[in-house]
């Protein structure tokens, strides 16, 4: 929560006709943010990853402080150009591309892609040849609030193939990329995936393959209710692990934070809609907002993201009770915290405004387009 | 999948530039399951649940043939009333509402609110003055496919409280609600429902207040993989239930069928992206969508819902093997089936189209608005 955020809630609950939850993102902790990656791993270049909140003005302010962008789709790469930033700034990195998609991208100037089988690789071959490829690899995700299933990269077995494949058809088989799982709490997971890292660079020197480059991924974390490591901890780490890894050799690396970006710099504004119980004597209230799991919320899915959440009715003396939260709509899932309940102030009352922090990432463009004919999240960067 | 669809798809495919998933609606079907449901109980005013796929077309084919509607927004009954319904063939049974929602609902003329709690029975009171109420009791979900939480409605006995504060507001104590569960496949799970509104019905009659109507709510089954009982065989239940349960005065009844009316009317035709493995010998192929759980098919959430998938290359002979499937954005949640693998043909190849069968309900309004920079679901009512 910064002064500039308060000030505009302020300004628009002086306007009476502004309904409906609302999520603000305050620039200049984007800012802050931007700096603190680029001095923590100051040899390292910072491809935010645009799904995080692909806002025009995130990344207009992030194309003008010079980073660079990891996109998952045509339309992103376009915002990212709108924004400003030159198509050699921008990667692919979603791992699963239609070829038409790839043409498009290549014809907007992309000439860095990600893959993880033989398959992509024939797609980027054919539509953006001589491209650079780096071949995301698994890694497990010990210590993340947000695991990535296997969902996306190979076997590092497997990828030494990918990439002299790649090779033999003309493309340039630029480098290795992992992700060690979104909000990675623990500065050191990185240590074991660069240990791979640097067997797939050896084996692929043996085949007469010189890679040059590490996407170390994202998986930075934001602070929810837990304090987590500074940014300078996972620089010193990474680069540590790096050495380790690599020794006198370090390759050309790259990072893709998302929520290390914008999460911190986002408050969600919301509505207690109603406060019940479902018998007299229950122990547990039920406080219903004006946001929930289809409005912005996914993230709480299977109760991962907790995210801290202030009321009017906060203060030292305030008695607290367990209460489950759910959201607005008629979908019986839409319930974002049950298994764990939210202790929250008993004297929180229908009508009160919430502030839900840590909502700058991946909040806004989860909303459904008008799931019980709610619209989607509105949103305002300031 | 109707002859009218295949023939829709057919012609879309010859507009090469017609790319992207997209579902397509036959509204034949939607007709034919709205008379199923008058003749099976003819007795029972049909509310469809406008959740379930509030596109106009169908709004408007179900307010020609004298449905009504159970809403859960403003902008849906807004939705209705552009249709061409009367707001007396419209309730607001969503339990969770803001006071000035439901103002606005009253000036718009409609009189049915749900409630589960004296807060909400407050706010219809000042809100919509003399408006009729009817309370939500919690029921069990067994034999349902996606069972309810305990989100909406309160135990039976708190409900006679409940009716009572409305009696005592100048309300009109209108009757009770429940809900058997979204696709239900069990007809006789309406019984014990029906006792304990029964049981509701005694006691606010012991305390002077004679309810009128129970409504039934929805959890209709559509097929998805196994077949499930004839809407008659649920009509017959039902009444068999309410005869057992209320004897010779059996109450004015309503319906509440979304995904009982539209599920079966839709198909989602999507493209497979790609089909990789993540090591060489592994036996799990992955299977990529052009649509995932963030693109409409968010009822995949835990793999309750599993939908019928057809591809080219089915057939007697057709060798099947066991498949993750996934759709195409950046998050590795955006997994369909992982946990029960899906057997697809193992001839199936990247551009293939496949068709998503029983995706008429629940879907395109679920879609984001843009994660990972994708568009919503197109829709196509024909």
């Amino acid at each position: 929560m910064t002064a500039r955020i308060r000030e505009f809630l302020r300004d628009r609950h002086a306007n009476a006709n502004d309904h409906g939850p609302c999520l603000v993102v305050d620039l200049d902790v984007v800012r802050d943010n931007y700096q603190n990656f680029a001095k923590a791993l100051p040899d390292t270049r910072v491809f935010y990853a645009v799904k995080a909140n692909p806002a025009a003005e995130v990344l207009t302010l992030l194309a003008g402080l010079g980073s660079c962008f990891d996109t998952a789709s045509v339309a992103e790469i376009e915002m990212v150009l709108a924004a400003g930033a030159t198509a050699d700034r921008i990667s692919l990195g979603n791992t699963i591309k239609k070829e038409r998609d790839v043409a498009r991208a290549y014809a907007l100037g992309v000439r860095l892609y990600a893959v993880d089988c033989q398959a992509e690789v024939d797609k980027i071959a054919r539509a953006a040849p001589g491209s650079r490829v780096f071949c995301r690899i698994l890694s497990d995700c010990v210590g993340a609030e947000w695991p990535l299933s296997r969902k996306f990269g190979c076997e590092p077995a497997m990828a030494v193939d990918v990439l002299e494949h790649a090779h033999r058809l003309g493309l340039e088989a630029y480098g290795i990329s992992f992700h060690v799982g979104s909000q990675q709490r623990n500065p050191h997971a990185w240590d074991r995936a660069l240990a791979s890292a640097a067997a797939v660079f050896r084996d692929c020197g043996d085949r007469g393959m010189n890679l040059s480059m590490v996407n170390l991924g994202g998986g930075f974390p934001t602070k929810y209710l837990k304090n987590v490591p500074t940014v300078k901890a996972y620089g010193a780490a990474i680069f540590r692990a790096l050495r380790r890894h690599f020794g006198n050799r370090i390759p050309e690396t790259i990072i893709e934070p998302g929520r290390g970006m914008v999460g911190n710099a986002g408050v969600i504004e919301a509505e207690v809609v109603l406060v019940s119980k479902k018998s007299e004597n229950d122990d547990v209230r039920w406080v219903y907002l004006d946001i929930g799991k289809f409005g912005g919320l996914a993230e709480t899915m299977d109760e991962s993201i907790r995210y801290p959440i202030r009321t009017p009715r906060d203060g030292r003396d305030a008695e607290l009770a367990p209460c489950v939260l759910a959201g607005p709509t008629c979908d019986s899932a839409d319930v974002l915290y049950e298994k764990v309940p939210y202790p929250l102030p008993i004297s929180l009352e229908i009508g009160d405004k919430v502030l839900i922090e840590g909502t700058g990432a991946y909040t806004a463009t989860y909303s459904s387009v008008a799931f019980n004919g709610f619209a989607p999240l509105q949103t305002f960067h300031i």
